[in-house]
């Protein structure tokens, strides 16, 4: 393998934990103070959406997370926009599917960022891994209070189906909390990605740390 | 000045009649098609505007305006979005006051591509210019029905006066309209953009091949 080009993030990333900081998710409540607890709380990846915010306020946020989160060695993913993601050099956008394609995206960021993308199906999954995404969101799990969809949960089966499947690290997200997290990592999920769970809840800190613990014994189990 | 990098872009641009081609001012009515007529009727630059859709559909529409428009050879910019601007090779961006900073744009553009800012003072306009912008969009110079807006329209004394002291294009807009768009140039734009003006029109060809004529007579009674 000498002389071949490896990526910068993947090698050092943690898939366990992600934070979905989500702008609208938030209500009010002040956005870099809640990544900071739940960073606090063992979060260890953040991606951060705005879907609402005027590019400028995106990227002060952005920024913002970005300064927070290196100094605590968390890679920031940046939801949708690949040109903020390079603009506050984030380890990465997170592609849905209304975004950008990931060919669009990967002309930006180049090689050493990563790109995630959003798939609720095996065939969405396959295709993303195919077409070169360092992982896959997979959802929803379970029914979700953040996003109004007509998709159909994928249920532990599903998530269990399609991540025997892919070699690509899967991010499991949707209706996910403490009480199902074990399971879905024993599933096959690589690492669970919340909103409600952790944005939703009166103390980010120990919301956080529950969920972790969660899966990190699982895990463990699992192997 | 030889070996001295030029731009490719802004030496064959026309600026004389830009269309914003605002996805939302369409009402349903197919864009590329009032794209199409707009340039029969002589627009000399497109701005592709859709602040409300999402990243793929935004693309897709400016992959097919931006196929449509190099048969013409006629310049197409891409608002808000560099990323997007990059993934259908336009000829650059506008960005507004709440859109990413220059600086971020560039850094995804290169020198190749315009970008284009929107100023609404001599102050901003000055600013745009030290920071490297290819051209100002200065307004709003009238009251405009299209941007719901706080701001004080320029009139033609503040386009005049914003004018002769910049030394980039100037592109007016706001308000204007084929009854006033002779006075604008003749107030020291390089040319005029133009929303309500050709979209709103029912006879968009017709409309557009008026505004031009408009601009056109005072282009040449300017010097």
């Amino acid at each position: 393998m000498r002389g071949k080009r490896r990526k910068r993030f993947p090698l050092r990333i943690s898939w366990t934990l992600c934070l979905v900081a989500d702008a609208e998710s938030a209500r009010g409540r002040d956005l870099i103070q809640i990544i900071r607890q739940a960073v606090e709380g063992g979060v260890t990846l953040v991606q951060l959406r705005a879907k609402k915010l005027p590019a400028s306020a995106f990227l002060n946020l952005a920024l913002e997370a970005a300064s927070l989160l290196r100094k605590k060695k968390i890679p920031l993913i940046i939801n949708d926009r690949p040109d903020i993601a390079l603009a506050c050099s984030a380890a990465g956008v997170h592609l849905g599917q209304e975004d950008l394609p990931l060919s669009a995206a990967r002309r930006i960021l180049g090689k050493d960022r990563l790109i995630g993308l959003s798939a609720s199906s095996l065939k969405e999954a396959h295709r993303a891994q195919k077409d070169g995404a360092d992982y896959i969101g997979l959802g929803p799990v379970f029914s979700t209070p953040t996003k109004a969809t007509t998709l159909t949960p994928l249920g532990l089966r599903g998530v269990r189906e399609i991540c025997s499947r892919l070699s690509i690290p899967v991010l499991a997200i949707g209706g996910i909390d403490r009480r199902n997290a074990r399971q879905v990592i024993a599933a096959g999920a690589d690492g669970i990605a919340v909103v409600s769970a952790i944005l939703g809840a009166r103390d980010i800190f120990k919301a956080t740390r529950k969920l972790k613990s969660a899966v990190s014994i699982s895990g463990a189990a699992r192997r």
